[in-house]
């Protein structure tokens, strides 16, 4: 199966072309690994990922978890296929080596964790929870809290779930109602309803680790009243073992579209017995907190649809070479990857899942820079992660889901039945607009928040590497008609957002945040595919034989992504310039 | 549930604003018939989808067609469902009086299906068939075939299936492989296999009459060589009773991502017993006979498309509605129809459906005039709906797909859950782009023969008739800036046109036609959507207070389609006026 996870060429032209891993064993924190231990790691989380995770994709969207006697109940194969995940020391990727982790850069370690979202995304999920509840743990417990809950995640034995919404309180996170009330030995009564918990309940290890957001009895309303704990299913003692359950109910599987290796839970905290809770860091700062891990998170929800959608890429890229139908114009009879209509939705495909793969390690590469730079380029990098996060999170689960429509359309009516996987990701892929806060939520974080943020300077800068980018591909002249419509957008994207932040009527500048996320979106891509077609311009000039066809094909998407698709940003430019409000001004009665 | 089926107040406006269903009273075929007649109708035909197709929607996805002992089994609910269509008259809605049809013109019979479609298009799928073979035997059947077949079909006693695609010919159908060999008695033994047989079988009547694609022995190959055969699922005595089985095998049942209420099988013919088949008018014409029906087909197809896109429309509208979540800039909590990015999700599904269904009702209207007016204006119309029925099919869905997504979104988490019906209206829907000709055929279809058809007179009639509402429209001051980019776009496409018709290089020419297709797509429903808002300025300027929020947000989705949807495509005909040749020439290596 692992044909189908991700192409190794484009692998490797991102990590050593484009992004320059090599560079980063420069850096203190890297250099005990060379490039080979990179590529063996990679290896690793390929073999586990095809031999493990892909086998049963397909099994766990039928086979949904069960609830049978108050508790989630999975498909056996996944398992070994976690225990394969934490045997193979992903857990601890980027963990310091006296953790126990690898040490390794996050633009490594997404590289890795691609495999197994391209595999099956549903079983990556539980330890892929179970090191954001670490990450939490360590930043922000006590030592008390790291020897009881932190070691344990760290070894796979514990689990873990970020349970944040409520079934009234969703995007307005800041509305919830659950209540956590002091005890004497400094515990808290933890009461509420938590819904949409991925990973809520399932028997994987020997505990899992509710993260709850609740209210203190005298906190203030609001974003600034909620308060962060550790729930776990089983109380620990003093000496770690496990004790009796701590009153979590599981009230109910939530039966979705798609998504459904992945237990997603509905969850009571006191239900029926006393639910005990420990305040992690201080009173009030639970939103923060939480906000804090939401880059990672939100990393992982962008490589997440991008997987899902470069999957389906390769599938129907397999089949369309296989599949023969129809003549050509000179009456042969040919694959149906020599019809022109069949390579339009083939190119449209590649153009978006590989575009939003680079700008997803270019994430994780912000990341790495953002703990192992110093000084001003260690703020910078942690300010551009900051204003890309929304674009990260929310343009592949746009664009890399569309990948996954057009990925059922070359199959034909064959797309569209369960003999093939391509329905499936495009089902999966469904949930990346919504969860970790929906496109809509992002748009307004783009353009009311992360554009001005620190007086415009992350976004100026980004705007002077898009410069610089476009500077380096000055060097090849074929390169002019690709660099022209993305200069374009960018002087219009920065005329625009000037114009939108300082108008003083702030309902109507945000009126068409979705349009603005849809076009910055496309500048950052544009952005990143002008970088790729550089770097494949320079791998051309190599002159290696065996590499030409991989670099035209890189060229022949960039061409794709900025000539068929970038222009048609200046109609929503034009919209966002002239404030237009047709959708502000409909009325609820009108509908 | 029939709030969710369909909104009366617009299925009024289009019917006897729009398309003046009342102007049909005067025609001879109709006189019979008043008003009231036609909304009792559909009054009835609302009344059953809501009662006994709707219910089991849901349950019909979640119980597939199961293969036992040979045989599909479908849910006990879908017989009493057909049962009352055909008790309801529908089967013979179109039908002559003395046929014991209802002879209701096409556009109230469209606007009956539209809610059997809206309710449970899986279950309405069976005697669409019916309908659908009926029309072919009544066509092109001999008086023996009529009195063995056409009988029992128009009394639902017997149903039908459209037996075209083979495993290794689909969208090329001239490659199909199935044979029928001639007997003495002058019938033909069949022997091939056929799949993606939508109601090939199940246990709803007396028999199944397959309309089966074979070649002859002596055949020419290609198109000009495909016989049209009726294989009855049980042979026919003379005296019309039911004989033994006719060496049809049910090989499988198609497991699929949507569509599940409705049967999709593999048939074999003569794999264990001969097959016996009825030739049915001339040798080597079974194509042509099964495109004379293929303009019924597709309106039935868009109608499909459009209704699951209303469907979900109007559920997300009624759920934004009484959702609260978040609070209003000024800060009261407020229906998630309040913010600004929720009505924009549900203005552009207005925009999309009731765009698409105004068309559909449009193509109505002209089977209507192509069988009820006299000399050229009767050919005029069969000659347009000829031109638009790529658009017809292939519009709906591309856009009320994207409607559905919309309306998940709307939703957020809860639509991607199976509590909701907005899910399974967003997988029924993906089948359309993909049945009845990809849209990648009708495209080729649109640019390489309709559009040049008949000198382009055709064309050029629809031109005319843009004009046309162009000049009505300016009795309206208001409509003026929804007017302009309406016409902007008319004086591309025209140009585009001719120049694409001229091109010699016709592989050149063909290359994006997908691109064209989606802008003539823009042309067709834009010209709609002004037709709709100068109905809408009509309507208003009767002063009715009662219409007044209905006929504003009209007025509103017109503005948000050509204002936000329209000028979007000047830069796709850029690409066709260049010839863009970034897809064509992509290599097959390069990938």
């Amino acid at each position: 199966m692992s044909e189908y996870l991700l192409c190794p060429r484009n692998l490797s032209f991102e990590l050593y072309e484009v992004h320059q891993a090599h560079a980063l064993l420069e850096r203190e924190r890297f250099a005990m690994h060379n490039r080979a231990a990179f590529d063996e790691t990679i290896n690793r989380a390929r073999r586990i990922a095809s031999d493990l995770f892909a086998p049963h994709y397909r099994q766990s969207d039928e086979t949904e978890p069960q609830l049978v006697d108050g508790a989630a109940v999975l498909l056996p194969e996944v398992r070994p296929a976690v225990e394969a995940f934490v045997a193979g020391g992903f857990l601890g990727a980027t963990r310091d080596h006296e953790q126990g982790g690898l040490q390794l850069p996050h633009l490594i370690t997404q590289a890795c964790f691609a495999h197994f979202q391209s595999a099956n995304v549903g079983t990556a999920n539980y330890p892929f929870l179970a090191i954001g509840v670490a990450g939490l743990i360590d930043s922000f417990g006590s030592p008390e809290q790291k020897r009881l809950f932190l070691q344990p995640l760290l070894e796979g034995r514990y689990f873990g779930s970020m349970s944040m919404t409520e079934p009234d309180a969703g995007s307005a996170l800041t509305e919830l109602t659950s209540s956590a009330t002091p005890q004497p030995d400094g515990s808290y009564l933890i009461r509420g309803c938590k819904t949409f918990i991925s990973a809520g309940d399932h028997p994987l290890g020997e505990n899992i680790l509710h993260m709850v957001l609740a209210r203190l009895p005298d906190a203030p309303a609001g974003a600034h009243g909620i308060s962060l704990f550790i729930v776990p299913k089983f109380l620990v003692s003093a000496d770690g073992s496990r004790g009796p359950s701590n009153g979590v109910t599981l009230r109910a599987l939530l039966h979705k579209m798609g998504w459904r290796g992945s237990t997603t839970a509905t969850l009571g905290f006191g239900d029926q017995a006393p639910c005990t809770g420990y305040l992690l860091g201080q009173p009030n700062q639970g939103l923060s907190y939480m906000f804090q891990m939401m880059n990672a998170a939100r990393i992982s929800t962008g490589m997440g649809a991008t997987m899902l959608g470069y999957a389906g890429y390769l599938y129907a890229l397999d089949y369309a070479r296989h599949r023969r139908q129809g003549r050509s114009p000179s009456g042969t009879a040919v694959a149906i990857v020599e019809h022109a209509d069949v390579r339009r939705l083939l190119l449209a495909q590649k153009a978006y899942v590989e575009g939003a793969f680079d700008l997803l390690l270019y994430g994780a590469r912000l990341l790495d820079d953002s703990q192992t730079l110093t000084g001003e380029a260690r703020q910078q990098a942690r300010q551009r992660l900051d204003l890309l996060t929304p674009v990260i999170k929310s343009w592949p689960s746009e664009f890399c889901l569309k990948a996954n429509e057009l990925a059922v359309q070359t199959l034909g009516g064959y797309g569209f039945t369960r003999d093939h996987p391509v329905e499936q990701h495009y089902r999966d892929n469904r949930v990346n607009a919504i969860h970790e806060g929906t496109n809509g939520i992002q748009s307004l974080d783009l353009l009311g928040r992360k554009i001005g943020q620190h007086g415009g300077d992350s976004f100026n800068q980004l705007l002077q590497l898009i410069d610089d980018t476009c500077s380096r591909s000055e060097a090849f002249a074929s390169l002019q008609p690709l660099r022209a419509p993305l200069q374009q957008l960018q002087q219009r994207v920065q005329a625009v957002s000037r114009s939108l932040l300082d108008d003083e009527d702030s309902e109507r500048a945000l009126a068409n945040s979705a349009l603005y996320l849809k076009v910055f979106g496309h500048l950052v891509i544009g952005w990143r595919w002008l970088e790729q077609a550089t770097r494949a311009e320079e791998g051309l000039a190599r002159g290696n034989p065996a590499d030409s066809g991989f670099y035209r094909g890189k060229l022949r998407a960039a061409r794709y992504f900025l000539s068929w698709e970038v222009p048609g940003c200046q109609h929503e430019l034009n919209l966002l310039e002239t404030r237009d409000d047709t959708c502000l001004g409909m009325q609820e009665s009108w509908f």
